[in-house]
């Protein structure tokens, strides 16, 4: 018996890799207006973006604490809600990633081809 | 004195984030057709993907190990070198982690345009 990785775990942490920079970018994007944690979920799902409960909670609590996020506990029908918007300093960070994701998109799509 | 990132290490941690998947992505892609080390690194440098020798060599390493590149010492220049390409097993999933870079780039298009 083997430890090593099986092809569909290799592809599986692949993918990973790829998706989570991208993960934290879409969420910080929609977060230009205020969600909370549920519809922020549903949202993204609905753009094609799925992110479990578990990683997002964890992410949100972190983007929070670099000061990219402010969060706000609210009653909404009848229920406490903590809110997150952008920041300030996210909404500077942001416009600086859109930009190093336009390059990288520029450059994959260069090599894709085969220039 | 505090501990805490400065805004700059934020950003640049979100970045290195943000590419490490497309870096491997752009590996992969490159490698359709054979290179060793410095001329791989040099053509994906004018693509626009700069990556350290010291993240080259060792992911190279580990894509092979992985079984998604294959590799061979041969002599050009008078010089031993080591020339890689990609696996069929590498062939299949970069197709695969193509089409997943397609659904990240459609759906952080719809997040990032409010759709």
């Amino acid at each position: 018996m083997s430890a090593d990785p099986t092809n569909a775990e290799i592809f599986e942490n692949l993918r990973i890799e790829l998706r989570s920079g991208c993960v934290v970018l879409a969420t910080l994007a929609e977060l230009r207006q205020e969600h909370y944690g549920y519809t922020l979920r549903k949202v993204l799902a609905d753009s094609g973006i799925e992110i479990e409960e578990n990683t997002l909670y964890p992410m949100l609590r972190r983007l929070e604490k670099q000061g990219l996020l402010l969060s706000e506990w609210r009653e909404e029908d009848k229920r406490k809600k903590r809110f997150y918007r952008l920041s300030p300093l996210g909404k500077t960070l942001l416009a600086a990633l859109f930009d190093e994701w336009d390059a990288l998109q520029a450059a994959l799509s260069r090599v894709r081809k085969g220039r």
